[in-house]
């Protein structure tokens, strides 16, 4: 099988009208004026942000699922994706069939269809980019830089459960279990995200860790972040508090929500959450900047950042 | 350096409005309903698309440049475009600040902006997906599949010249200098292709080759093309006559249009080919369909697709 062939078999079959069964040169929108389109991507590397031995169908759903949690923290509805995928000769075969496998189970629980792409061939690892698209609901979407003083910050789920999976990905231990599954298989908070459209002064999904996160919406909005440590939401597995405090602020791949809104919204937040059933939980609160983006409160030191660098 | 200053000092001063300076999750674009959004995707890998050792200005131009030619073959306009890059750790130092002012030089000489993107790194090769963005003229564009019988088939330039820059990269000879910097630097007909977008039938641009890319015409069409290779415009470099045709009928990368259209439009084309100065000529026409999309004119034996897969 060549290109061609991978294509008309497995991605035709997940495309939307506008992809033209994939067989143009571009898929073609209709645009409609009441509504902006919102345009994010992101690229998942073997070896870097994957192992790569994992089932095709898991890569899969976290390629996209990493995608519609951008969506889901500008507060608006994804509607297609497009997929560019680079993989190496010998492994194409075995994998193409169980990656298409897992996008359109994905497609089916999110509601997305597939609007084009482009597949190639790479000399030693797999490389995958997705460029998802989503509407706003009445022209609006949620910035990174729209917290007000007094603002107070919030997260959705636990933290550091993700990191956890990824260190002890290989034990055999029944304990790690779910802290594996969610290293596999991000939430990613999309109907929550959309009910926080008209709530959320400013927003952010935390794929690398919560400090660093957490200093995109301070650094943005030009404010600084007092964050009390102890209310911190960690997931209950038996480990020392030093190891879940710190997967919980520096590792990656929680793909929950860190929002703010104005104090008045306290009540709405406890009935989201409760409808939603995800744990929506205060972490702190917007001031005047002051010397550090992000404060620790009660504490005398300051956090240095630890997070994961590509480079 | 790492991934966030990379972009802040090379990518940013690169984007439109619309990217609101690359500090969000996603670009929004404001829709207009009077035209449609055109989206397509080109990915080029190091070790297949390009060697690696070429200077990244001239990698980002050729990336850019396949995209703008997707664009040309659907008679758009081009006004933004998405990159997702991976380079390794070793080489990202050397690679960004070139690789953006690459980008940079076309963006002006093409006018279009940078919406968003990612940056990543990858463990041994450079992998760049670039999405780009159209719009149509009076919600028109151009597909594969609208040629009709007694069509002319027309090509635009020369073919089999990149490839002949390809294979004979490494060559001293100033023959082939012409040769080697069309394979490096492509040149999309993007004003022609906004030109023939009230002509053409049905368009491609050439990328895999004169026969692969033909035969998309014909099969989206369901019709047969009649193709005389006497009249396939050929480099003029002094080569066997074999190797400037066998460059011509199955060398990729040369990024001509091939479109078809009604003979009334003859003196058109000729004029136009006059107000762009760029050769377009007749090699064909599209007949019903009978056992072949190809067919050669006057030859009894049918052509072997010796096209490039990638798999």
């Amino acid at each position: 099988m060549n290109e061609f062939d991978y294509i008309e078999k497995y991605f035709q079959p997940l495309t939307s009208d506008e992809a033209r069964n994939l067989k143009d040169d571009a898929a073609i929108f209709n645009q409609k004026s009441n509504y902006d389109l919102v345009i994010s991507t992101d690229t998942l590397v073997e070896g870097i942000h994957f192992f790569g031995h994992e089932n095709p169908k898991h890569i899969a759903k976290k390629s996209l699922r990493v995608n519609l949690s951008d969506m889901a923290a500008m507060g608006v509805k994804p509607i297609f994706y497009n997929l560019s995928i680079s993989v190496p000769k010998n492994k194409v075969n075995n994998f193409i069939p169980k990656f298409a496998r897992g996008l359109f189970e994905d497609q089916l629980l999110y509601g997305l269809k597939l609007i084009g792409g482009d597949l190639t061939s790479s000399l030693q690892h797999i490389n995958i980019t997705i460029t998802i698209f989503g509407e706003t609901l009445n022209k609006k979407s949620i910035s990174r830089d729209g917290a007000k003083i007094g603002d107070i910050l919030y997260v959705t789920g636990v933290l550091g459960l993700s990191k956890i999976g990824l260190d002890n990905f290989f034990s055999k231990s029944k304990r790690f279990v779910l802290a594996k599954k969610r290293y596999l298989f991000p939430e990613p908070r999309v109907d929550l995200g959309l009910r926080l459209n008209t709530i959320a002064n400013c927003m952010i999904d935390i794929s690398d860790g919560l400090i660093q996160d957490a200093s995109h919406l301070a650094k943005n909005s030009n404010l600084s972040i007092v964050l009390d440590i102890g209310k911190i939401p960690l997931p209950s597995l038996i480990l020392k508090k030093d190891i879940l405090l710190d997967a919980a602020l520096h590792g990656g791949d929680d793909y929950e929500l860190l929002f703010s809104c104005d104090p008045i919204y306290e009540k709405k937040i406890k009935k989201l959450s409760i409808e939603k059933n995800i744990a929506i939980t205060s972490i702190g609160f917007f001031e005047n900047f002051k010397k550090d983006y992000i404060k620790i409160k009660n504490h005398n030191h300051y956090l240095k950042d630890k997070s994961y660098k590509h480079f």
